[in-house]
């Protein structure tokens, strides 16, 4: 028995992780919203340069958590963390007493909610290095990377962790254990906070175009998240801005999740990764200029696509 | 006598005040691309609510200023100041020995490159404090404010700032000689520092709606600019930030210049605005953040353009 999981928001990562962890040998059921016609039908699609390619065909394709006819040892919550998708009513209704969480998410400061709604519950957090995109209903591009980084938020996880990654490695995927998930999730924003938002701002480059272009200036983006991290207790290893650089110039040109959500006219993770970044710095009473600006340009680039 | 005028770049600001000069008495003149064919046959109609509507019929029209057939008091350069055009080049020709320039243009630091050039010449540097916009060929909406700001470069202009106001107030327009026309230059970039940038990049809200959503993040930039001016020894009054703000709150919803241009594919004054303020406080080895960030933002902005 491998287990039973139920993956809450399969769309792009959620559809990819399931697909893994489906091909360990886990009985995998998804709650999909917008491509449940489709997926219920015909299942998803992943093509992977690294990985191969394969069909995954959920166990259940569900509209809503409620629907799940059985009891999960995971729910993972793979949704976007915007305003307007309330994480814990979405999950809430498809846990049994056995069940742990986890949520495969972008951002910072993000946990919060979800210890005060489960406190008694093995809370695994996780974040996504890698670059998939949702080309058509049911079909995922695995373009690159795919590393999984997994953390227990409470201090005994009976295993259950550990026991995640080593579905996940079982079905081919790169994961692995963090001890200290938050400065993990820290240290993703510092690619996050300067990409997402220049993607968007620049009207639409690519990773390539901006970095080459604005060097200068997402290093002392990726610097400002540096120094709030490091203040906030999690202080990041001394090459972080360097590898990121370095990784992103080896990347493939790349399009950002936000700017795929705003292309598409999907709401923005502004609020995850850069709002919350920058309330933890107004409560540390540390500057960040650089992040302070790309947040107010994204608030006003969301208040004129609200107006139009 | 009222004098002859040759204006260079006759757009909306150069038509305007050339029509308020033309009103006053003066032979004026007009160089003009793109609208030549529209304004040789029936020069341009004035909009006003303040002022009035009128047609001012240019003495000459034409489509490069060596074509002018006479002998100007004053060339007045209205043109964009963006990269592409060779403002010394576009001016050359329409001079005479007797000629005393004028111009009447956006950004700081935007002097040496005349000076350089006409180093024997009175050199009369203008700032328009308008609201006025080209609605079609020729037909030019005055909406607010007007106010001329000049002041000569030289220390002696043998009385050519003043005659050249007094022009322009006899024709209706509010004009002020300025004592310190460069410290005027950092005032007025002042405001056009964050509303030009933050109305592209958010794209394309106006100004009203950019002061209510993020008035800190306005402030903040034009403290910023007020830094600069004030250690290239050029201090600005203590209230000016609180005069731009509530001068901008009392002003009707404004697309700025550089929105407009943003949004008929026209080049920015991103350098003349911006580029050059963050050149000036790197010389004064003078933190710039904000500055700094939006100018990043529009030159990526920029770069997406010219790719797209």
């Amino acid at each position: 028995m491998n287990g039973k999981i139920l993956i809450v928001g399969a769309g792009a990562i959620g559809g990819f992780y399931g697909a893994l962890l489906a091909r360990a040998g886990a009985e995998v059921s998804v709650v999909c919203r917008s491509d449940y016609d489709y997926v219920s039908r015909h299942g998803f699609q992943i093509d992977s340069h690294e990985l191969g390619c394969w069909q995954f065909r959920p166990a259940q394709v569900l509209r809503q958590a409620c629907e799940y006819q059985d009891s999960a040892d995971y729910l993972i919550l793979c949704s976007k963390v915007v305003a307007g998708i309330d994480r814990v009513n979405l999950i809430r209704a498809g846990l049994t007493a056995e069940t742990a969480i986890a949520f495969i998410q972008n951002g910072v400061d993000i946990e919060s909610e979800l210890l005060a709604a489960f406190p008694d519950r093995v809370l695994i957090s996780g974040l996504a290095y890698i670059c998939c995109n949702r080309v058509a209903p049911g079909h995922i591009k695995h373009l690159a990377y795919g590393k999984l980084t997994l953390g227990a938020l409470t201090p005994d996880d009976a295993g259950l962790s550990q026991r995640l990654r080593d579905l996940c490695a079982a079905g081919g995927g790169d994961c692995e254990i963090s001890r200290d998930i938050v400065a993990s999730r820290w240290q993703k924003c510092v690619w996050n906070a300067p990409f997402n938002p220049l993607s968007v701002l620049s009207g639409g480059l690519a990773t390539q175009a901006i970095l080459q272009s604005q060097e200068g200036f997402v290093r002392d983006i990726m610097h400002e998240i540096c120094r709030i991290a490091a203040a906030s207790g999690h202080p990041l290893p001394y090459d972080t801005v360097e590898l990121n650089i370095e990784r992103t110039r080896h990347m493939p040109p790349y399009k950002t999740s936000m700017l795929l959500d705003f292309e598409q006219g999907r709401p923005m993770e502004t609020e995850a990764i850069l709002g919350n970044a920058v309330r933890a710095a107004q409560r540390l009473n540390l500057e960040c200029p650089r992040l302070q600006s790309l947040y107010a340009l994204m608030r006003l680039r969301e208040l004129q696509i609200s107006q139009s």
